[in-house]
């Protein structure tokens, strides 16, 4: 990598806004020994209350036993001083909100153990709405009326990503603060369940709302032979569409992880009706591992990028939007 | 009062070591009111893990509903904080392990919540332990010990009140923290399953722990005959035995509770067999309320003490322990 572009990197808040990797010490070296300033990671997708408090429960021992490497981030403060530090945050993120089960109390327990993001539903129905495999969107239910009204209090970021599109619509004009896909791509690349329209990308951010770009291979357009610069494509698609201010990284990242694992999240509840085959899941060349994360501005930089739209869309703007959404 | 007394006590740090009345905004005024500091209450006893949590959901609750009279503990800075600002800190605190059910890592989840004091069984035998109405005390389990271990970890406070003789003394000598009786009296004044011995009383302080004395009639020689002055006479044998500097208020007000609420804390799990018959529950004369509160530093001095022992015993110690035990 040049160093101009090195220098832009290593001056950056590089922030992903999506990672659910079969966590370990290996995983944490690498998070931050590639530079990432922090990350929202998966701590819950089907599990209820009990076992998502278990997992947050593991997730203080590794901040114990890594933490020379990884902190928990509660506030943006805590994301600055990780960067000063050359830690990775973690930020503790809920794919579901079934972990919130029947009780709009547990929202602000989560919140005060950490969860600072949680998608609103993971790919089908729930007590909140629908997801964006569900046959009929139902839209927001009461409840989950209750769910962002809660969120928006304790300040909890509504993620949309795996939301059905009237569910979507119905938490963007429900919420008093900005509400994000926190990774997607667009339906205009590709037509997929999980791929948002232009129109979705648009109505997100005319509403103040954030798109973070994945780069899962099933949603891009050529799959599983894509590489670094059609992930780069894709983001400029969303730019294109959005601008450059509401736009940020979602890699997706499951390392780590095989077949099991994505039987268990492709299966509704975890071992319910067969709800999509991924096929095979194969990073795009240049962004195979977390570690190839540097590789990310070296392509933004060859696609013609200037160092300050790098800045924002590696982290930037991530971190502003964390910064609207969690103060209260 | 006189003016000197009121002095006393308007200046001192005032700390209920315990208090499990049936919560209400009535309640919390009376507490503020009364000019109460800070006061360790109630939020399980018999409840698992998520009636535990619901339990301080609802607190959070009345942490917004109620924020003129009351504020959350989770430091001494904070009772030192709601001093300043005239309203009552409120430690959360169990008086049961059980809501740690069998997981290590709930115990911190807890502290995290604000629960800052845990009592290492109720009564009965748990997996921690076993309870003063226990017929046998199997004393402190291998699970129990990395309980104790895990308070220690965390700066939650481990208390003895109700747990059995054998129990005590091995959490007094596995725990690396100072340790409390938070509400007892001494057996020397009357022989009750709850009362504690001359010989444990000594133990503990000798262990550099702490001994809040409580007023509940039943435990008291004269029973529901007892007044404000019986009190301080209980008091002052602990103080007479262990020293002034280790010694504190443990009322135990149940205040806005009847029939009911006794049946549940003398059934073990608060459905099973029947454990005592407390009989008359009216606590003492000159006492009866949390609004009498006041009532306390007057009986204090018209018993003879000086003001810096008043000061002492009605708050300073028992800041002076959480300070120790919290400090992690």
């Amino acid at each position: 990598m040049n160093e101009s572009v090195r220098n832009v990197y290593d001056n950056s808040v590089v922030i992903d806004g999506l990672i659910i990797s079969n966590w370990s010490g290996e995983i944490f070296r690498e998070m931050r020994a590639a530079g990432l300033t922090a990350a929202n990671c998966t701590c819950s997708v089907w599990e209820g209350f009990e076992a998502t408090i278990q997992n947050i429960a593991k997730w203080n021992g590794w901040f114990r036993d890594y933490a020379d490497d990884i902190v928990q981030a509660r506030s943006t403060e805590d994301i600055v001083r990780a960067k000063k530090a050359g830690k990775t945050a973690i930020i503790l993120g809920m794919q579901n909100t079934t972990a919130f089960e029947d009780q709009i109390g547990y929202i602000e327990i989560f919140k005060s153990l950490g969860v600072g993001i949680a998608q609103m539903t993971y790919n089908t129905q729930n007590w909140v709405g629908s997801g964006c495999y569900e046959s009929r969107d139902s839209g927001l239910s009461d409840f989950g009326r209750e769910v962002v009204a809660e969120m928006n209090r304790v300040g909890m970021l509504c993620d949309l990503s795996h939301v059905g599109p009237k569910t979507s619509r119905d938490v963007i004009d429900a919420s008093n603060k900005p509400v994000a896909y926190s990774h997607c791509l667009p339906a205009g690349l590709k037509v997929h369940p999980r791929n948002k329209s232009d129109e979705e990308l648009r109505y997100i951010v005319e509403k103040g709302g954030f798109v973070g770009v994945t780069m899962f291979p099933p949603f891009l357009p050529k799959g599983a032979h894509s590489n670094i610069d059609d992930y780069i494509d894709a983001i400029d698609y969303v730019v294109n569409l959005v601008g450059e201010d509401s736009v940020g990284i979602g890699t997706d990242f499951t390392q780590g992880y095989g077949n099991e694992f994505f039987n268990w999240i492709t299966h509704d509840k975890g071992f319910g009706r067969k709800l999509t085959d991924f096929g095979e899941v194969t990073n795009p060349v240049g962004i195979r591992r977390i570690g190839d994360f540097p590789n990310l501005a070296e392509a933004m930089s060859r696609s013609g990028w200037r160092s300050a739209k790098i800045e924002k869309v590696i982290g930037a703007n991530w971190l502003s939007l964390l910064d609207r959404v969690w103060s209260v």
